[in-house]
């Protein structure tokens, strides 16, 4: 309206950000209005997209590296999925009042502790200020052999249904975050779940070894039983999930026995960031051995059904269905 | 904080949103999480990303699909720069309570209307609800022969500067948009350079064709010195710019009699999404027959010097310096 792009609020960014795209020799050090992007031979490249605002993705009084670091991995997550490995992304910013100088350099410390982390680095993007909340939105591009992308849309029925790591910990770090509940004697559970809805763990090595052994897979983000219901709805297919299989950690059950949290609640409540997919039956000895390979819980939790949406199962056996209707995403 | 995404608010987006990936196969109908890229053998790809928030960036009585239509085509303003050709794009929307669904549906129909226009298709994206002004992103995507992206670095001193089209068209149309001036008794200028701030073209068939020819190449976003200046900065040169030289359209000719704006403040004013490049003197008579064949201004307008900066010469040749803080971007 005025000037697309206007500094002086900008001064910083380049000190800030240009470090970050050093890694990424094609991204010219950021002094260029594009970034390029080469595959090699026999690859394609995967994109994606994930955006946060102040105030209703992430508190405002959230630790700026810690909102970074959240907005990556739940991109980077989004790759996992996918059997893709990360190659770079491209970075929008919406500055804020809020978002003084310091916040800034803080937000770009965590990105850069996060790409050592995932070898992964910034290519390009955009700064806007906003008279609104700070926003920001990361573009993600990974790279698989080409063919290999794993996509929501092979699961067939009679397939089982498996889930990485453990389900809810982030639903109940979400409550206790807002003061819904106290875990005041088990600080050290609180700590972990706090964390782990705080700081989710992209499952980008389970992510690739699932290329040529999962039929579908989604990363939970909305809640395993919305996410899962998007396989469902992109293969054509129902499934039935046993609530009582349901992957819960030690520290979630303990916090369960205060918390107004049900195995259903877990199930539905979002920001897990683990990994759901579907296999067939004829690959249940692969699968076990992979997860003992990785160190990380793979759990059959349903199978796939022929029918639409999906079949929650409850410790008497009854039958929930679960509406999908409350989440939508493109 | 609560739901990542959460609907409801979210209902109608699969249905405006979905159609506009329906192009581009690989998006898999908005159902998966990410979308496919694949380059062809001997290709790479381009990224760019640019946004834009409501009262900031825009007027929030702009028409929306104006609105659409302006961030999409500034996204390709810069693949036309590095000499790409558009593929497709990732669309972050954050809406606000002013953009209802009436508006997100004019939104889409903008984008529909600009992807046919330019070969473009939407990929994929994230939609977020903000209590703030709404915003958009878009990450787009093109393809270059590889190796042969058109940089910002190679200008080298004893070049020729060119801008295609004509400068400063769009500053006198916000001017107009402003209420800082008025064009009562010329509606049909008034209405052309008002067209000319709302709804930029991207150079795209120019780009393409620059390939080979232009040694450096910017999109005019930020003004076209400063923009000049970036070209600048990325070769390790200096440039010297006539004003008398640029190309005025006489609608602005016109304007320039009532509107409080210079010459230099043409050159100075944003949102042309001309190219402004760089060229060898050796190319110069290809470049008087490239401007003959698309029909497009292609005017030199001075020369890559030894040392720093820009340097703009005014009609009594008296060098002005101009300073370059003023605009940043990443």
């Amino acid at each position: 309206m005025t000037r697309r792009r206007r500094c002086g609020e900008f001064e910083g960014i380049a000190r800030y950000f240009a470090p970050l795209a050093r890694a990424y020799p094609f991204a010219f050090g950021l002094r260029d209005d594009a970034a390029l992007l080469r595959l090699r031979a026999g690859e394609d490249a995967v994109v994606t997209s994930d955006a946060m605002v102040a105030g209703v993705h992430f508190f405002p009084d959230d630790a700026p590296d810690l909102v970074a670091a959240k907005l990556l991995r739940t991109n980077l997550s989004d790759l996992a999925a996918k059997g893709a490995r990360p190659i770079g992304y491209q970075l929008v910013t919406a500055w804020s009042a809020q978002t003084g100088e310091d916040w800034m350099a803080a937000f770009a410390r965590g990105l850069a502790g996060e790409q050592r982390r995932y070898a992964v680095a910034l290519m390009g993007g955009d700064t806007v200020a906003t008279p609104g909340p700070a926003s920001f939105a990361i573009t993600a591009i990974g790279r698989v052999r080409r063919g290999a992308m794993i996509r929501r849309s092979g699961a067939r029925a009679g397939q089982d249904i498996y889930v990485s790591g453990h389900i809810g910990d982030a639903h109940l770090g979400l409550l206790l975050r807002r003061g819904d509940f106290r875990l005041e004697r088990d600080k050290v559970s609180a700590r972990y779940l706090l964390r782990r809805h705080q700081l989710p763990e992209p499952r980008l090595v389970l992510g690739r070894a699932l290329v040529g052994l999962a039929s579908a897979a989604v990363d939970v983000s909305d809640g395993l039983l919305a996410d899962l219901g998007h396989i469902c709805e992109a293969s054509g297919v129902g499934a039935r999930v046993e609530l009582m299989a349901l992957p819960i950690s030690r520290q979630a059950l303990r916090a369960m026995a205060l918390a107004p949290a049900t195995r259903l609640a877990l199930a539905s409540g979002g920001d897990d960031y683990e990994i759901c997919f579907t296999a067939p039956r004829a690959v249940r000895e692969r699968i076990v051995r992979l997860s003992a390979r990785l160190g990380l819980p793979l759990t059959r939790i349903g199978a796939v059904i022929r029918g639409t949406g999906v079949e929650a199962i409850g410790a008497d056996g009854s039958a929930i269905r679960v509406d999908q209707t409350g989440y939508r995403h493109f």
